[in-house]
């Protein structure tokens, strides 16, 4: 198997984790090969062929079999290397808890601070439409998310259940961006996000 | 169990149409309540205790247990009702692959038509900012997205795999709000979604 990666996107960033939490020597095994955004590489025909969404990262299975989506990659792994993590929830109704709560920190929190970096900074000017007034609208709903992970996270420990699960990966990483490119800072008003974080952040699998 | 939902929404429908292909009896044994969203019924402090993300639908599992998203709803109807629907996938690779077309129709397609349609009706301004320009060019990519499940089409019979699975539901009900609210015709450039939304359209559990 082969992963094709930028491997500092929030998307590559959320398979890198995953992958060292399920099992460190399945992450020495998959060789890997980064894609340069800024040059292109990914518009490549040769890259669009392999990834059905058009995005890295993109997971080459065989010759033939290529996945792409962050999520599908994960999920395929996590059944590949049989592991005891439960990052997907360890019986049904965990299942459906990661699934709820991995899509509510996607769809309310991760998207809408993608939208706001795309759409404020025009990083991405040259290859599409941006509406700066989106892009504010965008960072406004995000800090409203976090006011909600905020409160989830003053009575659990973890996302979605009493251990780690995907959807904390996913988190991690919006908070990491939320950071870095929103310049949103998580300060005392988000005390229970900052103990998660830093809980999260001294683990190795998260550096 | 009982299942809180607000029937013609997209998001209800994905789930009831889910729940009859895998079982007719189980379609029949939970108990219906209808949310009404223009009276601000979801708003209620008792609704928002139920639903995680705020939103229609909610499936009450027991007194202490609701699940809110569609998505998470239909894994664990999936997984009560035992079935060999595969609805999600046969195998490790079809489940990969599931997710993958799953997220790409959501993602792409769903999400962008939900934005260009609340952005550009202002059909909740009582209750949200809309960015009249945002929803336009959320229009824009709704129909390249169209272009892109089009080509798919072309050469795969259902979305994600060789069967139906959750992945044409989300494309079905994409294509309804197409029509219907964002008054997008499907024609002739459009064969292969034509012909596939015809044989899903003539199954009663998509009626």
């Amino acid at each position: 198997m082969k992963l094709y990666e930028s491997a500092a996107t929030p998307s590559c960033r959320r398979v890198s984790i995953f992958l060292k939490l399920i099992d460190a020597d399945a992450n020495a095994e998959i060789e890997r090969e980064q894609i340069d955004l800024r040059s292109g590489d990914n518009l490549s025909e040769k890259f669009q062929q392999m990834s059905a969404s058009g995005l890295v990262p993109v997971l080459e299975i065989d010759a033939d079999t290529y996945l792409s989506e962050s999520v599908a990659i994960c999920r395929y792994l996590d059944g590949h290397f049989a592991n005891n993590k439960g990052l997907f929830g360890r019986d049904l109704l965990e299942q459906a808890q990661v699934e709820m709560w991995h899509r509510i920190v996607e769809l309310q929190g991760l998207f809408n601070a993608f939208q706001s970096f795309r759409h404020s900074t025009g990083f991405y000017a040259d290859r599409e439409n941006c509406v700066p007034e989106w892009g504010s609208e965008a960072k406004l709903r995000t800090e409203k998310f976090l006011d909600k992970l905020e409160a989830r996270l003053a009575h659990s420990g973890f996302v979605a259940c009493d251990h780690l699960t995907i959807a904390d990966i996913a988190a991690f990483v919006l908070i990491n961006v939320v950071k870095m490119a929103l310049k949103i800072e998580i300060e005392d008003q988000y005390t229970h996000i900052q103990v998660w974080h830093n809980k999260l952040g001294a683990m190795p699998e998260f550096q």
